[in-house]
C-alpha cells in the first residue's frame, strides 16, 4: 500500500494560472521591451484603506509592549471582529447570527479548501461549469465524486437544478469567473432545493461587496430557511484589498443539523469548531484589527471608494467592448467581465492573440471548465489608465 | 449515508485546555479576589522583538501606498523569508536546502494538522504517549489507525523503536509536554529506522530555539539521510513571540520520494506544493516581514534575550522544585518542566490542589495521554515575578 494520498495523482497537472504565467514569461523573453497590460489574475492593485493602515500600526504597537501584547487569540477569531461582521454585514439585511456562528479565517481560499474536512469523503459534490478551480481540486483530493452543473451561455450562466441529488452544492455569486449574480428568486430555488433534498450548500460570497443593483442578495441567509442548509464563505480580499493581509470569515449556522450513521443529530457548527481548534490557531491579531477597521464610518467610505474605482473600470471596459461589437457578460455586480471570443475563436486562441498582438493578459475561459470555452475573463482590478489603454489597443486592432 | 465526516464522532469531547479553563473559571467565580499565577497554557508573555515591530510598521506602510502595495504573495511564501530561514537556521548547521523545499505557513499547528492531506488515510501513524494532542486528533479526523509509543518515566520519556512498522511517525523534540530533548545518537536511531522501514517522520521542531546544550540537533536534517524520510515543522511562535502574529514554516525535502500504487515515484514536495496552492493563499506579508527581521543581527540578539528570559524562569523553577524534593524533568533545553506529582497523587488531583490551595494554574499530564498520568506540565513562558511567586507559594505550602 502506498503512503501517499493517491487522489492527488488524479488532479490535472496544469494549473491554469501557472500556464498563463508560462506563456506570458515566454512572450516577455521574446519581447523584453513589451508593455503588458495585466487583466488576468484576480488580484487587487489599489492600496489598503488608510483606516486599515492606521489600525495595523496601532495593533503592531500593542504587540511591541508586554502590557498590551496579545499571544494566541481564539481559534474562531476575536469577538470584536465577529460582532462587527454581524452588526454590519448581516443585521442590516435582517440576518440574525450569534458570534459563535462566525469563524474568522486567514482567507476564503483556506476555508473553501478545508471545509471538506467535516464532510464525508463519500459525498457527491455538485459544482458549476465554469467554476473556480479550488472547489474541484480540493474535493478531488478527498476522492469525492463530482457532478458538473452546466452554466454556459445557453443557460444564461445559471445552472439548472440537478437531475440527481448532490449531497453538497457549491455556489459562487456574484460569480467568478462569469460575473453573473443571482436575484432573490433564483437563489431561493437553490435554498428550497437543498431543503427538500437534504443537501448542503457552500455559498462563496467573496464578491458580494461589488453588487450594485437592488434585489441581489449579498448573503444566502437573506433567503428564508438558508440557515438550515448553507455555509457561507466570505472574504476581505477584494472588498478591502486584503489579498496580502489574509483575513476572511466563514459562517456555519448552528441550525444546520445533520444525521449521523447511527441516527444522532450532529451540528456542523460543532464539527467546524472542532476542526478549527485542532488544525488552526487563529488569524493574525494585526489582520483582524485591520478587518475591524473596515466597519468604521471612515472604513466604510474608504472601501466604498475602492470598490467604486474598480467598478468604474468594469463599466468602462464593458461599454467599450460592447461598442466594438463584442458580447460581454458580468461587470455590473461583479469585478469580472466574461467576454465571448469573436469569430468563433477558442479561449486560448483569443488569449494568445490578445497577448501576442496587443500585449494584454486575460484569462482563457476554458481554464475554468469546458463550458468556459469560447470566452475570456477580464478583471476590473487593474489601474484605470491600464484599462483605458487595453481598450484603446483593442479598438485600434478591431477597427 | 451520512453527509458528515463520521471520524469526528470518535474524537474525545473534552479538549484538555477547555477543561482547564472550565476549572479555572469555576474557581475564580468562587474566589473573585484570587490572584492566579498561570503556568498552564504554552503561550508567551513577552512583547514582540522591536525589530519585528519596526519591520511590521514598514510593511504596513508599504501596503498603504499603491506603488508599493503587495497583493497575493506566493502560496509557498516570499523568497526573502525562505532564503533567510535557510541561511540562518540550516546552512550554519551544515544542512543544504533549496528555497522550494521551505514552505512558509501561518503557524506550525496549521501544518501539523494539514500535512495529513497528502498522506493516505490508510497509513498507520505512531505518536508518543504523552503527546501534543493535535497529532492524534488530526489523524483521527482522517480515520487513521494510531499506535502509541510509550514514553513514560520508566522509558526516560524516550520511546523505544516500534515493534510493528508504522507508516508515519510523529516526533517532537525538544518535547512538548515533557521538555526532553534527543541527542544526535538518539535521533539517528529514528532516522535509520525510518530509512530501513520505509516510514515517514514528521518532526516538530517548534521548540528548537530553546536548546541550550551542545550535541542536541536543532533540525532533524542534521542527521545523515533524514532528508529522504523526514518532514520538519517549525514555528516562530515561541522563538520570537509570534503566537498572535502567525508565521512558521514546513520543510518538505525533494529527496522524499514515495512509491504510488501503480508503481510511480512520487515527490512529497510536489504533493505538498499542490496542497498549499489549492487550499492556502500564503501567509500575511506583514507577518513574513516580521519573521524576516528575526534574522537580522538585532533580531538575533533580541530573540536571544527573550529566550534567555524564559529559560531563566525554567532554571529558577527547576532548581526550586528540586530543592522541595520534587522530581523534575525538562526545563534545560525546553521551556517546559515535567514535574512528578508528590505522594503518588494523580495529575488532576495535583492540578486541583495547586489551583485551589495555591492559585497556580498548571497542565495535568494525563491530558497529554495516559502515560502522562502522575505528572504536571509547568511552562516557563510567564513573567519572572510570577514564577518566583508560584515557587514561594509552593515552598510555604510544602515546608
Amino acid at each position: 500500500m502506498s503512503l501517499i494520498n493517491e487522489n492527488f495523482l488524479k488532479l490535472s497537472d496544469n494549473y491554469l494560472f501557472a500556464e498563463i504565467a508560462r506563456r506570458v514569461s515566454e512572450y516577455k523573453l521574446s519581447k523584453p521591451e513589451s508593455k503588458l497590460v495585466r487583466l488576468g489574475i484576480g488580484d487587487v492593485t489599489r492600496a489598503l484603506p488608510q483606516v486599515c493602515v492606521e489600525a495595523m500600526h496601532k495593533a503592531v504597537d500593542e504587540m511591541g509592549d508586554a502590557a498590551s501584547f496579545r499571544g494566541y487569540g481564539p481559534e474562531q477569531g476575536y469577538d470584536f471582529l465577529r460582532k462587527a461582521i454581524i452588526a454590519n454585514d448581516f443585521a442590516p439585511r435582517g440576518v440574525e447570527l450569534d458570534a459563535d456562528e462566525v469563524f474568522i479565517s486567514d482567507g476564503a481560499k483556506s476555508d473553501c479548501g478545508n471545509i471538506g474536512d467535516i464532510l464525508s469523503p463519500y459525498c457527491r459534490v455538485a459544482v458549476t461549469d465554469p467554476v473556480y478551480p479550488v472547489y474541484i481540486d480540493s474535493n478531488m483530493m478527498s476522492g469525492r465524486e463530482l457532478v458538473l452543473l452546466r452554466a454556459d451561455e445557453k443557460a444564461a450562466f445559471t445552472p439548472a437544478l440537478p437531475e440527481t441529488r448532490p449531497d453538497v452544492i457549491y455556489l459562487c455569486y456574484p460569480n467568478n469567473p462569469t460575473g453573473i449574480a443571482l436575484n432573490r428568486d433564483q437563489l431561493k430555488l437553490w435554498v428550497d432545493y437543498a431543503r427538500e433534498n437534504g443537501s448542503i450548500i457552500i455559498f462563496d460570497a467573496a464578491y458580494e461587496a461589488f453588487i450594485q443593483e437592488d434585489g441581489i442578495p449579498h448573503s444566502i441567509y437573506e433567503i428564508a430557511g438558508a440557515k438550515e442548509v448553507a455555509i457561507e464563505i466570505r472574504s476581505f480580499s477584494k472588498t478591502a484589498g486584503f489579498t496580502g493581509v489574509r483575513a476572511g470569515c466563514t459562517i456555519v449556522p448552528k441550525a444546520i443539523r445533520l444525521r449521523s450513521d447511527d441516527g444522532r443529530t450532529i451540528s456542523l457548527n460543532a464539527l467546524w469548531n472542532r476542526r478549527q481548534c485542532t488544525k488552526f490557531n487563529g488569524t493574525s491579531y494585526i489582520s483582524q484589527r485591520a478587518a475591524e477597521a473596515i466597519y468604521s464610518p471612515e472604513g466604510k467610505s474608504q472601501t466604498k471608494a475602492i470598490i467604486a474605482y474598480y467598478m468604474r473600470n468594469a463599466s468602462l471596459m464593458r461599454e467599450r467592448l460592447q461598442k466594438l461589437g463584442l458580447q460581454v457578460y458580468g461587470g455590473v455586480n461583479a469585478p469580472y467581465l466574461w467576454v465571448k471570443c469573436p469569430a468563433s475563436m477558442g479561449s486560448w486562441e483569443f488569449f494568445d492573440l490578445l497577448l501576442n498582438r496587443l500585449e494584454i493578459v486575460t484569462t482563457p475561459g476554458a481554464g475554468f471548465g469546458s463550458a468556459g470555452e469560447g470566452f475570456i475573463r477580464i478583471t476590473a482590478f487593474g489601474n484605470y489608465e491600464d484599462c483605458v489603454e487595453a481598450m484603446d489597443r483593442l479598438s485600434d486592432y478591431l477597427k
